[in-house]
């Protein structure tokens, strides 16, 4: 469903970064996908397995993020409707994605509550299909796909890590790559600002974040209810990074790969430059960089 | 003698900006070259061609830019000293590069004959082989192969554009463009605060820069005596552009592509965005992206 939709995204690799980092790293840029994120991917997995008769009512999300452009997109390409529940204080250059998209934006207030009562609204309107921006599995099965892309582009992979916040990408990815590369170790890596995957993993139930506080906009999120076992499962562990530690791979990336991405998708290299476990030196280590969607004026080390 | 040194660089395309733009665009990526720039392909070559007898005694060069850094890596690479005379007011990003690589650094008063000088007094003292950064054949053959690449990669392009300052890439481009795509047609293009190539051609003499005036700091230099002759026979027209459509486009590759390049690579599409000829519309056209060294504390739109 996602060939000729989707891009087959590019692997880079950069020897100075390698060098410091003191591994093999093979970065899966998703940042250079369709509306500039991995969520194209799950997006579109999720709309286009539709039957044909719910399609037509269309769909709803919930999301300020890049869920919200990217439901927008994939709905267009299947030629539905998508509506997108937005707290009102969204970024415009959020909004401007979903309705260059063709996307229609219902505004709630910013809270969790407020969304879903806005979501559920539209559905007992229009009839329309909710889609999670994670918590659903033909989206985790769509954000798998970068893992497999990944590994089917570097054999021999000794491990791979991806950032996580509600755990869409990083569980479809440990379902990929488990499946594909026998015996590869998968790991997340989030915030300690909103570490709600590590406390979880280590209390055996989910604790949903309570006011996360970290520039990585996309990992503020909540594992859920079908994310949570999936990790419990298949990620070995989940590496903590400090802000700083994230603003300083973020500018490594941009310095030596030349590459614009966002600060989540830094975060996984964050977790490798300061915390990487010993017995990963010197391997081979997949990175699933997650976005590019970046405002140009706020950079974080100008601040 | 490129190969297993200098990278094989992407060819990206963005469907957002060919929209814009009218025409199909394919962007031979050289901001993710070895040193973050095309010149380390003439470098390269003109090192690695040296004879073992003069190799031994080292190379020079005068370069407040990317060629500096790229002929101390060719230097390093061959095993040989490297010693590139550099103004005193050089960016220190620029000198590190250079030291980076192993190279040594003499400095000189910021005209260019100090410079030359300097240079004369390197080679008189140390018999090491001069090279200049862009006025000599093995430079200009190696920085062709930049477009051997991209039309190996992209089939049937119409046209090739290239930035140009001292000529070195867009003569080697429009070589190796014109000896393996009969009938392609090969544009430059230019600031108009450094019109010295398009002033040149019409006057059908080398017409230097003076107080050359733009943020494409890769563009402030006059053409050769090599470079003139070649790009009189092969290039058909050289576009200029102004300084707010430079960051603009510059802008928009970072915001649409996600890659980091720096001013004088976005002059092309600067070109092509404001001033495509009428002919090329909705053609298929090559754009070298030259490169991607560029202060991130000081971005042209922040200012």
């Amino acid at each position: 469903m996602l060939t000729g939709r989707a891009h087959r995204t590019p692997v880079l690799t950069c020897a100075a970064i390698d060098e410091r980092c003191g591994a093999e790293l093979y970065f899966k840029c998703e940042n250079f996908q369709k509306a500039g994120a991995f969520k194209i991917r799950g997006a579109t997995n999720a709309v286009f397995a539709l039957s044909d008769e719910a399609a037509k009512a269309g769909v709803v999300t919930h999301s300020s993020g890049n869920f919200a452009g990217a439901l927008a997109l994939a709905a267009r390409w299947r030629g539905i409707k998508a509506t997108v529940v937005m707290p009102e204080n969204s970024p415009t250059v959020k909004c401007d994605a979903v309705r260059g998209y063709g996307g229609e934006i219902a505004f709630c207030k910013p809270t969790l509550e407020a969304r879903e009562t806005g979501a559920a609204e539209v559905v007992a309107k229009t009839g329309a299909t909710f889609l999670h921006p994670y918590n659903d599995n033909t989206v985790i099965a769509g954000q798998g796909t970068a893992a497999l892309e990944l590994i089917e582009d570097v054999p021999a992979l000794d491990a791979l890590i991806a950032p996580v916040g509600g755990g869409g990408l990083l569980s479809g990815c440990a379902i990929a790559a488990t499946a594909l590369e026998p015996g590869i170790r998968v790991l997340g890596a989030e915030p300690a600002g909103a570490d709600d995957a590590q406390r979880s993993l280590a209390a055996d139930r989910i604790l949903p974040s309570v006011n996360p506080a970290t520039i990585a906009d996309g990992l503020r999120t909540s594992l859920g209810s079908l994310t949570f076992p999936i990790l419990k499962s298949l990620v070995s562990e989940i590496l903590l990074v400090e802000e700083h530690e994230i603003i300083q791979a973020m500018r490594l990336i941009w310095e030596r790969m030349k590459i614009v991405v966002e600060p989540s998708s830094a975060v996984p290299l964050a977790a490798l430059l300061n915390r990487l476990p010993a017995d990963l030196s010197g391997k081979r280590i997949g990175i699933v960089v997650s976005g590019g969607n970046v405002d140009l004026e706020a950079l974080p080390w100008l601040k």
